[in-house]
């Protein structure tokens, strides 16, 4: 994980006892090749009781630094596809959200101004490790460091009636909370079996499981990765199960004062309020 | 300019002769913070025939390092949006290349595999020199550090027949030649009358003018910066003028061996080989 103010952030490590250890001793950042299988290899091999620890409290950055692509799987629940009025897709719809949109996971989340329609969607992130390009499935999670939390936040005018390019509704500052931390792919049994869940002031509107989603982690990689290539610190939105604002009926958008708190099994939660850009 | 091997460029400018000289004692890279105002005051006191003089022949980098944002509007030329079958739209259209899709200007283009309507596109890329979000019009030109000729490579049935985002047919590598220099604004007249062309194999397909922009360079900036906040380097890729591939009738697309070259007036040429990935 990275604690500390926002671009000032220095790495650190949960131990087993939930305390916070600081890793600033053996690398610069959590981000680029620290993520790759030899530098993963040389964090788990440190005893967490060993290292300094970080007492007080403490805000939570983004978990993973220097990130050059947020790429985001549209529609990947077939749930959530049939409460936005579409039908599944034959193979992953994929769109890119602005690097500069990533916010700690408990950061307050701005309503951009004029927005009526901004909108939650809890996501599991899958962080590449090291460079993927034209890769079978079989190799695909070789390239993976590990998973977190995201909350990918729209403005649904902004997204769909604007030009219809996605871009332009899911990049406003503070709309990418990833973290708490990356949970590295050891520590999950079965990436594809995690339940999920968002709540909006205290009122679930998301409840998942990641064995829904159409395509999962090894397919999204090995797609991607014949489109663009993936690189160390890149994140893959994997997509949304069912109870975003936009499906309900009439639909229901976030304001100004509101809480949203969400959670993936194994991967931690997250809490935003929401104020006004 | 950045001139060297691939991710070991360092920073050069070109002096009134046209020789190369070295800017690395003064700067580290030509990207961040370089990029804005007080940066650019700095190398702009400076004497260039007074720097090292850097001899010998060297691959010439993408003009900006450290790409956080690669935004690119769509149908920004009327014509070009006729030719593509649509109406010129009301507002500007946007999306986003992946930035591991950046190269240098004559370096080879790589045909993805399975590719068989790669095209070319002529645009003018406006390089982002301080913090934006929420400007207006008239302040919008104090944060461009300046300009730079791109080659917007798509894949066109990736692009528009694989999901309708754009992304996907947008980001493979090598579908961001940048430069051959990074143009200060300063240095421009007027950047809404430059002539630009692009040849295939010699033969002229696109010819055109920024004067036929729908949307201009402030208007642009502006109007990305109520979506998502611009930092030091980011490049808006402003849109092509007609003449692309998918425009011509029947649709003619590249193939490995072929040459393209293009230029805009005052910001230098590029030329690069088509090869296959």
């Amino acid at each position: 994980m990275r604690i500390g103010p926002v671009r000032q952030e220095r790495p650190a490590m949960l131990d087993g006892a939930g305390k916070l250890r600081d890793l600033s001793g053996y690398v610069e950042d959590i981000a680029g090749n620290v993520l790759g299988p030899a530098g993963l290899a040389k964090l788990a091999v440190l005893d967490p009781v060993q290292l300094p620890e970080i007492t007080g409290t403490h805000r939570i950055g983004p978990c993973v630094g220097s990130v050059g692509k947020f790429i985001c799987i549209g529609l990947n629940y077939a749930d959530h596809a049939r409460e936005t009025g579409k039908e599944p897709p034959d193979e992953p719809v994929i769109f890119a959200k602005a690097v500069s949109a990533i916010c700690g996971p408990n950061d307050d989340v701005e309503i951009p101004r004029g927005s009526e329609k901004t909108d939650w969607e809890v996501e599991m992130g899958v962080v590449i490790g090291s460079r993927a390009k034209y890769v079978s499935e079989a190799e695909a999670l070789d390239h993976v460091a590990g998973y977190c939390v995201i909350n990918d936040l729209s403005e649904r005018a902004f997204q769909s009636e604007r030009g219809g390019q996605w871009t332009k509704g899911k990049s406003h500052d503070t709309f990418g909370p990833i973290g708490p931390w990356l949970v590295t792919k050891d520590e999950i049994d079965d990436i594809q079996a995690l339940d999920m869940w968002l709540n909006v002031d205290g009122e679930r509107r998301q409840t998942g499981n990641t064995r829904t989603m159409i395509f999962g982690v090894a397919s999204l990689v090995s797609y991607l990765s014949q489109f663009m290539t993936l690189l160390p610190g890149d994140i893959i939105s994997s997509g949304t199960p069912p109870g975003v604002g936009l499906g309900m009926k009439p639909p229901v958008y976030l304001r100004a004062g509101q809480v949203v708190t969400l959670g993936i099994e194994g991967l931690g939660t997250q809490r935003q309020k929401m104020v006004q850009a």
